[in-house]
Order: structure tokens, then sequence, then C-alpha cells
């Protein structure tokens, strides 16, 4: 589990924030610990090449921009932007197999897209709709977070949210009667649904500071985690009654949040995201306080997940004990599982797939 | 031998020192690679459990104290101080096997033990008498050093004092005839008991810092080293001729001396240690005294020890010659081989065992 | 690569430098794994011990000095110059076995060198001519860096001066023209001498500030690359035609380079280097100058190897692609290769090797 080490390749993962990469920029990043590097042609297109000389395997990342090209700065390869060598100093001969892997990459509503597979099947129309980091309805501050832990303990953290009512209590979260709601998870093709509904509670004490409300509110969470792992989630509080399903959301505070968590190497992650609120849109103290409570409480996430990772270290054949809380959390990893024992064409080994059920009312 | 993978575990461990565990702490320790979380019931009375919830590994000492029971922080389990799951947020049942160990735990002189193995084997009979910590007709203050060496490297150099001549040279020890003695070494069941005698010679240079004598003296260090690293120690000086076996120990300096050796992983370590006086007994600037030189003699080992350790790691095929000083040294590696092979049902490997001689004058 | 495990065993090895060796140091050096002891006797010769008692494995380098010989300062083993051990102070039997390995070692042009195999096959005429460190016709002063990366890299970079063009652009290098000048490569029994010339172009920019022509000059780099990591640099410039191949170079900055590359672990290297300037003698701003290019130079390669180093191990069987400009390198791995797996007594297993061509003009 910290020691996974194999990476799903033939899918999207964000790499980037789109402000990284600057007009002048040579942006290195590890996924799946391949070494990429990001860059931007004149015409202002990213360009992701593997960071890794096709010659003695020096970072293209510390090379230099020439045009639309990069030279390796070791020994002067240049490469063009499909990662093709155009020059070579000492030789006027260039073999075909002189060539670093060019990958697929997409630039959509602030987050760079990379596709880590086989360029065939890399499908524009996979990424999932993220268009709130960037849409003018909504309003929210870039986030990032480096983590010295594998990737899926994060990706575990955003499948149950009943974490809230403990490691966010003063924060994000509340009182323990979050955890106590029982969410509706259902498994889709790639991602998993999960709907989250507290009635008739007290607003989150992060929430207390944006907006008042004269009594007790219903409040939601209804969020997809798509393989790998990127959370889009619907969420929000109104006044009891109206915002419960079907509800009209009158009065409401909306939320719509967009989360990346992408592999660096088996023990360190990226992770990506913006909380955005669809409400008070022009009250940059809103946007303000939103972005320092959601940071702090990444932060206490972060705490538990380092803390976890490193118990795990100690004995990386822990047994886990599966409860009623991990249903989301346990289809997403059999889901993980699946993809990568199919794509490596094997079968799962995972005896625990089966018993992952499509969907749970828990 | 720096990478020793199996640890005795029907045994007791000295955790920690009963100061370190106030009425709030939630104190977590590593011992042989487990993570125990130490902490007192409203009673005062010390439990020991598996720092690792059943649910996600995430560490109870990161929870929450509710009166005599243990919230984890991560989702919110419960937990008694039998270790019992006693509360899951989101569902009614609890599954038997919701739970983490509760370990034996024993508070005595000042020190907190631990049993790591079958809870049913735990037998208070055998935890070492300490009593030296915390009687009224001896004086001394409790110390603590981390390592980053291998507890057996720790035990070695306890087991045999020739190194006092080198090591301690100005502090602890004295001159190279301190080297020559030999001491009486036997073998008891799980322990091993060395006896040293260094006739008519010059004080160490640290006692001269507590008492004066006119001439020379005789000095004694009569201790055993119970498994798996305990060291207990009646040692001092006596004017020649007063000292010696069987003698009166007339206007003598006396000492007793508590140390545990406790394995954190197979290359860190916990190192309680106290030096009691039993002469002096008002005088607390010879108390204070005793304590700074002890502890200076003993980051003089510590020096030692963590060289000796990256040499190791650069080979840890090492050979070692024996030599007739590490009789002792070698019976205890050999009884601890034998313990923990009894242990796993399985007869040593090691050929040396049978060369370890039960007793012997060397 | 970066792993490789077996080190070249029966060969020189430069050490340290002789001032490292002071009248009472006791240095701990660590070669091909081993730890080494340097110290000198008291006729100032060179002795090289393995840093290990063989008795526990402490570091003879926090030893003491007695005389010409070394007390281990864990239990008080005394050694001679010869490794042989004298004393034991707990017994007066010192079984034959009580030694450590005594290194052949030689002082000569202030590099010490150490033989890490089998002493009867240690034959100084091996050691390779570096007169000029130590030589009144040059002037040079001693640099060392220590590296976090696998010795091949450094090795691999002195082989292939195509570099001097893009990582040494603005300072021991200059214009890509001198990439693509093609070197002379020739295989000779344990060394690759590699002869490169640039004819009529600008000084090196370092070279301008040293000294001043009225156009462009030839430069001239010729030099042997010697197993396991030496190299041997006859370099300079002169006056465009006057310094071309047999030609007088007449008015010419001429230098000798003396570089040595010794494996500390597979993952960190010592690098020793004075780059000596022939000309200009009693300028001492000349040499402070030169002293601070070559250093300014040399961080540059370390930035790059470093950086290699890094991407290689996020993948260590990453491929690499030959190009004519390795030649050098190659032919110099393949030596390598051979020359360990004829120590081992055993066919280099890499089929490259019967590739790797003798003499090949590129």
């Amino acid at each position: 589990m910290g020691t996974q080490t194999t990476f799903l390749k033939n899918t999207w993962y964000v790499a980037a924030w789109s402000h990284e990469i600057s007009a002048e920029a040579l942006l290195a990043r590890t996924i799946t610990r391949v070494p990429v590097l990001l860059w931007r042609d004149r015409a202002g297109r990213v360009v992701a090449l593997e960071d890794r000389c096709c010659h003695r395997a020096a970072p293209l990342s510390k090379g230099r921009r020439e045009g639309d090209r990069i030279r390796c700065m070791y020994h002067g390869l240049l490469f063009d932007t499909d990662g093709r060598c155009v020059e070579i100093p000492s030789q006027d001969f260039i073999p075909p197999a002189a060539r670093v892997r060019a990958l697929p990459v997409v630039e959509r509503f602030k987050w760079i897209w990379v596709w880590m597979g086989d360029p065939a099947r890399a499908d524009e129309s996979l990424i999932p709709d993220t268009h709130y980091l960037d849409d003018p309805g909504w309003r929210g501050i870039p986030g990032y977070l480096h983590y010295d832990a594998n990737y899926l303990l994060i990706t575990d953290n955003l499948l149950d949210f009943s974490h809230l009512s403990y490691v966010h209590e003063t924060t994000l979260g509340g009182s323990a009667k979050y955890a106590t709601a029982r969410p509706k998870v259902t498994r889709l093709g790639r991602s998993v649904r999960v709907e989250r509904w507290l009635i008739d509670d007290a607003p989150a004490p992060y929430l207390q500071k944006l907006k008042t409300w004269p009594g007790n509110v219903d409040r939601w969470n209804i969020y997809d985690v798509v393989l790998p792992g990127v959370l889009l989630m619907d969420s929000g509080s109104a006044p009891t009654g109206t915002g419960a399903p079907q509800g009209h959301r009158v009065d409401a505070a909306e939320f719509f949040g967009c989360q990346a968590v992408t592999p660096e190497t088996e023990t360190t992650s990226h992770y990506f995201f913006q909380q955005c609120h669809g409400f008070a849109l022009d009250d940059a103290v809103v946007t303000e306080s939103l972005t320092a409570s959601v940071h702090a409480g990444f932060l206490e996430d972060k705490d538990i997940i380092l803390a976890q990772q490193r118990i795990l270290e100690l004995d990386p054949d822990t047994p886990m004990l599966a409860m009623r809380m991990d249903t989301a959390l346990a289809s997403f990893r059999a889901m993980m599982e699946k993809a990568i024992a199919d794509e490596r064409g094997a079968a799962p080994a995972d005896a625990t797939l089966g018993a992952a059920t499509a969907s749970a009312r828990c």
C-alpha cells in the first residue's frame, strides 16, 4: 500500500497549474516516477517531453530554449517539440532512435494534463470537466501541496468524508453528527460518486466566517472521484428544509471543489486543488477567507496522512479492517487495481475486488 | 548485526520513564518496530496500546482522550483501555476484530515496562529488580539517549568494561590497568553476570570530584545484564584492602546503576539509565556531579558506537575476531540468539552458540 | 550504472592530497566502500590501514597514535604500521588473525596512492606520472570536490569534451564549434587517449583573463584517462597556425591537468584535481585566476552530473543511446568492465564490449 510499484499509465494526470509554466519556464516535474519537462512554445502551447536526454540521461530542464526547440546543455543535442532530436553537434547523421518521449498534453481550465501511457490512446474526452476553475460564475485561488506519502492515502482521505468530524473538527468539519451521515456511494465506469447530506445542523466552523443564517442548515457534499485521482465536488449549505435533496438551495452557500492527486513516486505525491465559491462573487474577503480555511484544513489532512505513512512504513503488511464508511474508498481502490491489472494484461490478484460492491447504500 | 531483523518478543522492555507519561500525555514510542501509545487512565494506571488504528493505521497518539478512552482522530473510532473498539461513527455493529493490541504494561520504580509478545506469557516476576531507581537509600537522576545504532552494539558495550580505559580514560575509567583486570563471567538463565575488581589503583577521574581518600582504592563493578538488555550494577571504590572481595567496604563510595537498552528499529535504539549513589545522600552537589560525569561518559560511548555502526553499514558481513575480553559479550549474544530462535520454534543457526561457555574465568 | 556494485580492486587509487595528512593527522577516507585510515609514521612515511578494528569494527581513525603505532580507543588493541596487532589489553596471547589490512601506499607528487587489492600485485610502476603537480616548471593549486554520484558519471564527463560548449559555454569552453571538433581516440592497454584540436577560434572565456593575443587561436586537449579514473592532460592555446599539430607552440598558453576520480561508495565519489599553467610562472594572479575558473567550471560539471544521477535513480535501467562522441567514453567503460570481469575471473557479461573499437577516428 505504501509501496505500490505500478502506476496507471493510460490516463490523464494533472501535472501543473497553467501559471507555473510561464513563457520562459522549463518546469521539471516527476509523475509516476517519470521525469517530465513542461514548457510553452512561442505560440504559447504547452509541450511535455520526457525530462531525460536520450543520450546520457541528463535532464532537459537544465537545458536551453532555442526558439521552439530545447537544447540539452550537457552535450548539445537539440530536440523539437515532438521529442525528435534535430541536431547532434559532432555528427551529421541523426539516428531515428534519437528522440525523447513527447507526452500528450492538454491545457484546460488552468490545469495542465499529461497522458503517461500510449499516446495513441490519449483521448481528450476522458479529461474530467473542471471548468469551475476558470468560470466567471465561480471564484477560487489555486493551491498546491507536496506530500511525502503514497497518493492512494490521499485519495482514501477524499473518499471518506467522515474524517471531517475529527480531522477538521474546528475548521472544515464540525460536530460528530457529520460522521454519522451515511453517504450514497455509486460506482461508475471510471469513478466513484459519493452523495452525502447532513440535515439540520450548525454551519461548519469555516462557513460561519463566510455567511450568516438565522438557524441551522442542511449541508451537502456530492462528488465524483475519477481515476486516477481527480475530485469534482458540488457542496454547500442552505437553511434547513430548503437545501435538502431536490430542495431549492434558497439563500445557499454553494461551492465547487476541484482537486487532483498525482503520484510523483511510490512515496511522494503532488496535490492540486481549488475550492470555488458560487456566491458573494465580488467579495474578495470571502475568497480569501475560504482559501485560508481550505489551506488550513488541507494541512490537517496532510498531518494525519503523513503520520499514517510513517506507521505503514514500520510494517508495510499492516492489515486494515474494512468498515462501512470505507465503501467508496474500497470501490475506488478496487477500480484502480483492476485498471492497472487490465493495463498490464493480467487479472487483478486481489480477491477483495469481487467483494467491492458496485453501488452500496451504507 | 547492524541489520538484525528479528527481535525478542516475549520479554519486558523498558518503554519510558514514569515522568514522561504525565496525566494528559499521549506518548508515542516505537519498540521492536511496533508503534506503541502510552498514557494514563484517570486512576493513573499506565495503558499501552498499539499506536495504529485497526481501521486505516492512523496513530492513536494523534487522537483525543475521552475519559478513559482514546478516539482516533482520523475517522473517529473510539477505543477502550483494553484495545477494544467501542464506537464506530458510521455504524452500530462493531466487529470483534475491531481492536488494537493492548500490551501488558507495568509501572515499577519509575520505569514503564511493556511486554511485546504473547500477553498470556507476561509474567511480572520476570521484571528485573530496579528498586534503586526509587529507593530513599539511593540518589540519582533519570537519563535517556536516543541512538542511531543497533541495540546489540550498546549491550556489547555494557558487557565489556575493558573499554573504560580507552573510551572513558579521562572520565569514568582511568588507567589502562582497568582493562587488564580479568572479570569473572557467569552465564545464568536469562542473564550474564560480570564481576570485575581492580585492586590498588587511583580513583577514577570522575570519582575524584566526589570523594577524597588518602591513597589508592579498590574498585569493583559487579553486574548482571539481563535479556533483552537491562543492566543492574553494584559498583564502587573503597580504600585499598577494605573493599576487596569479602571486604567491608569501609569509607566506600558505593553506586548502583540501572540501565536499559530497548530496540526501536533494527538501526535505532532507546537507552534509559540512572546511576545512583549510596553515600552523601543529602549532598545535591554529589548527585549533580555524578549525573554530569555519567552523561558525559555515555556520550563518549555513543560517539564510538555510532562510528562502529557506520563502519558496519559499509559491509554488514564484516567479520569480528573474538577475544578473551568478549566472553560476556559472546555469552549474551548467544543467549539472545537462542532466545529468539526458541521463540520462533527453530534451532539457532549460528554454530558459535555451542562455543559460548556458560561460565568462564577469563 | 548508478548502482554498479563491484569495484576494480587491483589498481592504484588516489586517496588524498599530501597536505591532508599532517604529522598528527588520522585521516579517515572510504575508498571502494572500504574504510581507510591514512597517517604518517615518525619518519613521515604515509601508512594506510583498514579503518576497522579486527576486534569489533570500531574505526581506528578514532584511535590514538602511540609513536608509530595506533591504539584502537574502543578496547585498546594496539596496531603496528603493518597492520599487525601487537597488544591486547586483557590477554597475552595475540592470535595471528589479530590484524587489520595494511594497504600498499605511495606518496608521489603530492598525491597519496593506495592499492585496494592483492598487495603482492601492487606495482608502483603502474602509477601514472603526475609530476606536473609538483614540478617547478608548472604552477597550480590543489582542488577537491565530493560527489553524491557514481564515479563513472564523472569519468564519462572527462572522456567527452564536447560538453565544453554547453556545460562550460561561458567559462572553460566557448563556442559550439568546440563540440564539433572530432577527437582522435586511441585505446591503449589501461587507458584511453583523446586528442582534440580546435583550429582558428576565439580563446576560451577563462583564457581571455589570463593572456591576450591579437587574433584567434588554435586550441588543443590531448589527454589520457587511465584506469580506474586518472586524467593526464596536455592542453593549451596558441595563435592560429603556430599551435596546430606539429606546430611550435609559439606564444602559447600551455597547461597540464591532473585529475583523479576515486569511488567512495556506489553513489558517492572523491574528485581530486590540479590544473597547472606552464607560462607566467611568477604571476600569482594567473595561478589564482586559473584556479578560480577551473573551480567554477568543475562546479558546473558537478551540477549536471548530480542532476544526471538523480534522473538515473528514478529508473536505473534507463537506456542510453550511443553517439559518435561517446567513442572514448564507451572504450573506457568497456575497458573498465573487462578489467573488473578479469579480476573476478569471469568473462564480461556486457556484449557491447566487443563493439567497442580499440581505436577510432570519430
